[in-house]
């Protein structure tokens, strides 16, 4: 096993980064994922949710369809995933599904974060498969996004209300 | 609401265990779903892991996503669920983010059911978003053809051995 030093990580995450501000350009909750393969990025994801009209539409999803796609395997074994906030329930579970080996995420999700914040699910021995799980990789920067989005979402809502376009 | 009767979800779980059988007669687990709207199935789905290669593969998702399509909407508020197994945490999720009103699943999945089984996160109060729950719908059927076709995988793996062609 190759170990993994922190620059490398926050490199990677850096790249997930980029999805989540990809997200943010078009008014999608701002969060990316990748999913890295002996050192190569091979899948990437950012919320479509809205867009979409698709309740899946998370970046984990897409990054780890991607992924599959890439290996034409539905075993991402050897495979790591970044994501810029801790994944929701749905998430964890196609991370569990996938068998991904080490999850890396950035900032906390109190509200629905099933990793560390809910629930600990990667960790649970009675699933057939458990991940390791870093948390807190470049949460700043990640938090910073998700804050400005709120933000903004805020108020391009008051400034419709205020033209009548939304009641 | 209009209430439901016992004929009509075992209707409804007639044509998820259709899905199931599709599944099975291509050698995928004969898991099924159907998401119903208004009294019409608007989305169906089985498991397609293997073919597919995709890790996220399975019935629920599918049948959400195309629901989903169908209502040009992500929030499936006024849908029901129905599943021959109990969901997996992936699909639970799924549900979860989709706003499904009611699920109705078949038979029990006690190595990785998280409705009743090893978790009840449908109806934690913590997620923004509770599901009603009915497990044991036509649970025999969907039983009786996942057991068949566990047995049938042994077997052929089996005679695959036998004559060589796998380890």
């Amino acid at each position: 096993m190759r170990l993994m030093n922190d620059q490398r990580i926050e490199a990677f995450m850096q790249r997930a980064l980029i999805q989540a501000r990809a997200a943010n350009s078009i008014h999608e909750v701002p969060i990316g994922a990748v999913v890295v393969h002996d050192g190569r990025v091979i899948g990437t994801g950012h919320n479509l949710r809205e867009l979409a009209e698709d309740a899946t539409g998370h970046a984990e999803i897409y990054a780890i369809q991607e992924a599959c796609a890439v290996l034409n395997s539905w075993r991402l074994e050897d495979c790591d995933l970044y994501v810029t906030v801790e994944p929701c329930l749905m998430c964890a579970g196609a991370i569990l599904n996938s068998r991904i080996k080490n999850l890396y995420y950035g900032s906390p999700n109190p509200k629905g974060g099933v990793v560390d914040s809910l629930y600990q699910v990667l960790n649970d021995p009675r699933f057939n498969h458990q991940v390791n799980v870093t948390g807190g990789v470049l949460a700043n920067e990640s938090a910073a996004i998700m804050k400005a989005f709120f933000k903004a979402a805020r108020k391009r809502k008051k400034l419709a209300r205020r033209s009548g376009q939304v009641r």
